[in-house]
């Protein structure tokens, strides 16, 4: 069944520790903030980060948060262990420091497949440029195209994903938003690839995100999607729905009937001012459930379709606002 | 009684003109678009430009819009007819051009009077710039200063609406957002003055509009709100709530309580794409009846106050989300 | 050589009209219009709009160009004809109107091919939603992708440019960004197709304009330039380097060195204050020649080269600021 | 005279550390890194932040910098101590968490009197709200206003410059821009109060920054001025004129012309890309040398004036180009 699995960011689960752990000092550990996660009820799985969260054994990680009546959906990779990755990962002027990177999620790719997980989720996010002139254009396309196929071609059955985001840390990233990292994928010409969707960097991409997970999916495959919201100038991290309450519905939809049947991950950021990180993923999860059933409601008859063929816009508004706002 | 008045952009009524005038040619008359937007129920009011709307006397304009069944919320000004105004009217370099905005908006204030509407509403667009180096700031603002009292001293019984908007016409406006307009009222003086808030104009200014419509409540009078919507980005003029449906909620409800008491105006562009605008006005008006319903219910108990008072986002966004959206 | 041959908007020549028709009354014809460019130092083309420009037989049009001394670049379609196009061209929800829009753009080809242009470029601005839950996506891209190879397919001999942009009229286009366009022109086939970059409609896509020139460069063609600038939020339409003064630069030097050859197109908008639009074209071409002469100071000697391979925008920006930033 | 001290961020210089220390393990401390910008020519004065760069006695701290022959040119709040501040530092919701917060201050305060800098900058990025509905707008502003005007009364010698930023740590900061700072200012009503203005916050406020400049100038004292540049999208913390070039000479003329005598602190961030720290300062320094001869040309004749005069922007751009861009 689609959309019922439910994964959540980790390290959201260091907010407001008191809450959890009366007697904490200190930062609570990776597997703190998983116990932690799994007591979100209706939460299915978890992503982890690579290197940071697997500092153990990659299989004993993974039975861990099984123990915990989670499953891992996928490790993500995150280029901050080598301080020279400032300047890149994969199109690093240096060429031992490409090496390192690539290298590094390799290693993230055998710890995935080691916990059964079979996805990697690729954000570059410092492979890209801060000033003009810095960058030459040409060569770096180049270095990222060579990095993502060597990763992706060490493995053919784990599944790379990339996560685009239009800047940071760097102010531009090569990979900045939907169709650029299509034509990425095209170039690396590599079957397990695959593209995340996070609905804030769709936004701030200017992006209108069920076009953009459409588009995915007919010229690659939607791998990953991220829920959360935000103003649409930065990677605000809210909560499912709070700004784009109508987008987001509409996404739901689309990848529904798309076919996607991975998991739901909420990449918000409750640890940015402290909120209670268990009650904002119930939300969540509440939040979309919700929608889902404001989505079976619009599937039910054929008025929204009909309305859509002539490109009818008030009249699927008032189809839409029938089946989402709530009556007295 | 609060937020009972609807009013709504005239020119809109000439989209989709077959629907309404099946054997039309050419463009419907102003006269035209009114006696087509009386047919949108639930209309109160409509909003003239001046001058292009009252090409007659001003007292029988208002007095064939009253035979409509309609009021006359008020005038606003529109700065088209003398080409030389692309490069200002109350800043304008030429003191002639400058006079002339002036004189034309104080007929305009006479106008308003004459239908008994006694509210000006006045978007200074045409005053700021292009170009970096092309305006000396200082005597810009002096000049928009004295433009403004000389305006809401010609009669101190009309009301005189400032709407802000960053730009268009053009690139840079010097009223560009709620709190330069703040200022600037407060440096005219003038008790008469006050701030309309287009909500587009609110999100694309970077604004929260429940918050800009606080801070004018607190420092000036609001004196008009124009709902509509958009993706913060540009003026779009949109339905009310087809993005920002939450932030709409928030604004209709932060009015009510700082009480209010003008009409809702829908400055919205169904004619950009052809929609049928009495249909959309009927939606618009719909909207907000289903909105401020859930503002009533969020105003039934005292918990939305409690998760403020703790600002407690994660359960402000729960109790909204129980309000607002529709269950099975 | 490259980078010799400018060409210009004609509507921008209506600005200002007593500066060159102390006596018109009325607007100026488009001819009257192409007569005050062929004033302009340095201009050596045109664009004419289809239909509105080609209003008589289009070899007689271009030849009445050509006897002003300036030769016509290319056509650019505009959709504006029937009302009904404001729903989109190509994808337009109504079957006639979509053969409308695709007739009348293999007519203008045939315009084009009879002025011996050989270029037509295709804004298809018309194309995209205002609304979610307006468009089914699958459809509409299906329909674009139809529509363009239609076109493209009808004189294989005349290059068909897609040029980009974000919104404008509609809310969001279907080819709203550089890579979008990439992919659309994939899925089309036709090697007579290729992408026109416009400054300002790059910068307010969020992308950085030499990067999407390289990105055009290397998987299709770069067919057109439009030079201009804004403040990377709409299209503000003003003149070359009035903002982004260094990323002009590097988009000159970036194209110049792929090796482009067609005209570098002014899309400016002096009409929208008025300006002078003779003096506008030539300031235009001047700041071109300037930043030519600094990209030849650049690539006199490799020390940007090395500043590159290092990726060291420190270096770079000290290189060009010697390059480009007068001394006393 | 004017504009003739520089300043800097002095987090920057931990950046690339092995190019100063090349046998340092670990973080260098704050007093090394005020050892290695102290070698950046030019320099004249640092900020230091408060609690974390003041962990001695105060005085002594400042004796330690001017013995590397820098002066303290101001202090500037820090509100991380407490992981509580992140909901909020003056506007908290925790009645003790405000009181830590305006305590802090003072002790901020007193340590720049004792330092003899007499300048304290406030960043309240804190308070501010990241959801609809999670914040009484009016119970938010009253608590900001008391904030300030506590700590301003605290003492009258020292000035407290009042640095905004439309968003980040909060979606939202209260105060967001020039004008509502300029709105808060005037509520506390205290003669020591003025405002910060940073060039890439006044970007993506989406304002011009010598137009905010003088907004500032005029209604109550620029007390700091932040050179930096970005993409007007969020705070990239560019090289100086990295972007907006012809922006950043405009704003340098302006506040000459207004009669700013503070320093120029670059808030830039090399360390987020492990760029050189010094080669970045001096860059800085020497842009700023560059543009200010621009300037300094500009004002050698009235032809700018003149332009201005009649708003002409293509004899304005004409002129600034003429003393901007070198020729060969």
């Amino acid at each position: 069944m689609t959309l019922s699995r439910f994964a959540t960011r980790l390290n959201s689960f260091g907010s407001a520790p008191h809450l959890f752990w009366p007697d904490l000092s200190g930062k609570p550990t990776f597997m703190q903030m998983a116990e932690r996660a799994a007591t979100a009820k209706g939460l299915t799985d978890v992503d982890l980060n690579f290197p940071d969260h697997v500092t153990d054994d990659a299989a004993t990680v993974g039975r861990r948060i099984n123990d915990l009546g989670l499953s891992v959906n996928g490790l993500a990779m995150r280029y901050y262990t080598n301080p020279a990755f400032k300047l890149g990962a994969f199109t690093n002027p240096d060429k031992s420091v490409r090496r390192e990177a690539i290298d590094m999620t390799k290693r993230g790719v055998d710890a995935a497949r080691a916990m059964g997980a079979d996805l990697m989720t690729l954000w570059l996010g410092q492979d890209g440029f801060d000033y003009n002139f810095q960058l030459d254009y040409a060569e770096a396309w180049d270095l990222e195209i060579d990095g993502i196929r060597e990763v992706a071609e060490h493995d053919p059955a784990c599944q790379i994903s990339i996560e685009y985001k239009p800047d940071e840390p760097r102010a531009h990233a090569l990979l900045r938003d939907c169709a650029t990292t299509l034509l990425a994928i095209q170039d690396v010409g590599a079957p397990n690839l695959g593209v995340t969707l996070d609905f804030a960097h769709a936004l701030y991409a200017g992006e209108q995100p069920a076009y953009a997970a459409h588009l995915i999916h007919r010229r690659s495959k939607l791998l990953g999607v991220h829920l959360n919201d935000g103003y649409a100038k930065r990677d605000d991290g809210l909560m499912v729905g709070a700004v784009h309450l109508r987008s987001t519905l509409e996404l739901l939809r689309q990848i529904r009937r798309d076919g996607y049947e991975g998991a739901l991950y909420f990449d918000t950021f409750p640890d940015a001012s402290g909120l209670d990180p268990v009650a904002e993923c119930e939300t969540n999860i509440e939040t979309v459930h919700r929608l889902l059933s404001v989505a079976d409601r619009l599937d039910a008859d054929n008025r929204l379709g009909e309305a859509q063929s002539r490109q009818d816009g008030v009249a699927s508004q008032s189809i839409v606002n029938a089946a989402l706002i709530a009556s007295a």
